[in-house]
């Protein structure tokens, strides 16, 4: 199972709104189809978002008739601009799109077929890359969890968000197939139920022990003394280490720090928002009331009622033990240790 | 609208599990169907189950046939029996079932004619009791409400949960009657969802300004400076101020307590046992997995997933900032000041 691969002639990602009971795929050459399944969560989780928007772009440019190179680009433009106005919050995505656009201009001596192949080319790198860095994550992540560990996860950052493996999860994955003694605990994570759908799904398929709880149980579980590191993806890390992660991270962060439970935050460089000098000022997507109000196939709250629906919260990073990349982890100070990556990324 | 009422012939209570979309009411004389109506939730909030059981124990003694005295007692322990086995965490259910168990006591020389009649208007004196009860601990804690407002509250402790009026709701209620310019949010309250059932229903129905909120977002809200305080209920309260309530409950009382909102429980003195040192000894009842995993009318997991939904948390008194009661405000140290409260409440 892969949440998105090229089959050779176009582009196949798992339906994830369909899952667990039922594996629907959608295969596409058209870039507005990936838009709009990005944008429906057909297909999510930051690091998969990138590689669906490197391959909208691809295709984008396949689509493309002529070889005049500047209406080409013209087109690309338009191809760039409804794939980005998918989802605000994720870097991921504009990250993918400068590297395809990036590309296209030390490429800019070519021929439009040529840049057609190269462009899916380089998108398949991207997921291949993805694939490798998500490993990485997980082999740096997993000494952090010890021999016998109740881990708390939230939302879903495994294979199905990235291109294999996951972030947070591939730790979890990592210590399990180190022979680690793990029980995860999963948040169901309202509003759309990620962990609840497709993280509880992942794991028992990999015969991780696995509990599902609501997100109102996480306090309880870790009073309880059952949790020893909680571990979550993020969306968009600034500069100073602030995380926007799926709503309720923020809520767990807090809960571990009174429980002085481990709370590490898993993902790859490219989530990494080096301009942003704080969370403050990373913009947060809010959803369709209708998510909260009729998310389960029925209504569940009264009409015109008024809903707030942030899809994402930002962790200050006081709060953050340990951020997990795959150039390795970096601890606070996080405003000396993130740029540090940077220059390791880059070399 | 009431959330239990004596029609003259019949117990009236509307159906929770249908609203908000349908109203609906159940009449009976069956104290089988009350305590049905009870594990089902059809009637829930702590003060609302005793009134219901000291009703069912009223059917119950009504419909018994002939008067030996021996065997009418003895079918009421049948009776009472079938009633407290329905929900084992509310303290209200015990305190109204030994309630009428000792008005038998005293009035011990009657007919069972007498006694049916008698039982009756004790379960009638009950209810009417408990709403007034709620409007004093509306009018005790209406004060701790500022002038202007954002409130956070958590399930159903309104008109629904009790008599009339509500617990942590009617403090909400009052200080609106009061002129105070508040702004309520509200917790959907997973897995049940009594507060966007409910809550959400009741508030809008009195133009108090609503705003419904999936869980996760209550950390968010309260680090946007949204939230002045938090007011939830109590399924049960220890005698040195230890809460349980509504799983969920505890997360927002360490929220609460990181983000420097005042915490406040409202409740019955009813709601208090006075035998229990500590919330440690509060049995927690564990709810079907299927209100998680299919709750809605849909599947949202994975066959056979393993589920840990306790209905309850217990919030250790440190961070209860006061407990308002129809007989005044109790702060730290709980273990001195509940113990007064069993002696104004008694005289």
């Amino acid at each position: 199972m892969k949440s998105i691969e090229w089959t050779g002639e176009r582009v196949r990602l798992i339906d994830q709104t369909r899952l667990p009971l039922q594996e629907v795929y959608l295969e596409t050459t058209d870039y507005r189809e990936i838009a709009d399944a990005i944008k429906q969560l057909k297909i999510r989780g930051a690091p998969a978002i990138g590689i669906a928007a490197a391959f909208g772009f691809a295709l984008g440019a396949c689509e493309f008739k002529g070889d005049a190179g500047l209406e080409f680009r013209r087109h690309l433009e338009d191809v760039v601009e409804a794939l980005s106005r998918t989802r605000p919050t994720a870097v991921n995505l504009s990250w993918a799109l400068e590297r395809m656009k990036g590309f296209m201009q030390a490429n800019g001596g070519r021929s439009v077929e040529e840049l057609k192949r190269l462009l899916l080319d380089e998108a398949k790198k991207i997921l291949a890359e993805d694939i490798e860095t998500c490993r990485r994550i997980g082999q740096n992540g997993a000494e952090l969890v010890p021999e016998r560990a109740g881990i708390l996860t939230h939302c879903n950052t495994g294979a199905l968000a990235t291109g294999d493996y996951g972030t947070a999860q591939s730790i979890i994955v990592t210590a399990h197939e180190k022979g680690k003694q793990i029980r995860v605990f999963v948040d169901e994570t309202r509003p759309l139920l990620q962990g609840a759908r497709l993280t509880t799904w992942e794991l028992m398929r990999r015969n991780i022990e696995t509990t599902l709880i609501i997100d109102n149980t996480a306090a309880f579980v870790m009073k309880q003394g059952w949790i020893d590191v909680v571990v979550v993806g993020a969306d968009r890390i600034a500069s100073n280490g602030d995380v926007a992660n799926k709503i309720g991270t923020y809520n767990l962060a807090v809960l571990a720090e009174k429980h002085r439970i481990p709370f590490y935050v898993a993902a790859p460089v490219s989530s990494i928002d080096f301009q942003l000098s704080s969370g403050e000022a990373i913009p947060i997507e809010e959803r369709d009331p209708a998510e909260v109000t009729e998310g389960f196939g029925k209504r569940i709250a009264p009409l015109n009622v008024r809903v707030y629906s942030p899809a994402f919260d930002v962790t200050p990073h006081e709060l953050v033990s340990a951020i997990v990349t795959e150039e390795g982890i970096c601890r606070s100070p996080y405003n000396e240790t993130i740029p540090r990556l940077r220059h390791s990324a880059r070399d």
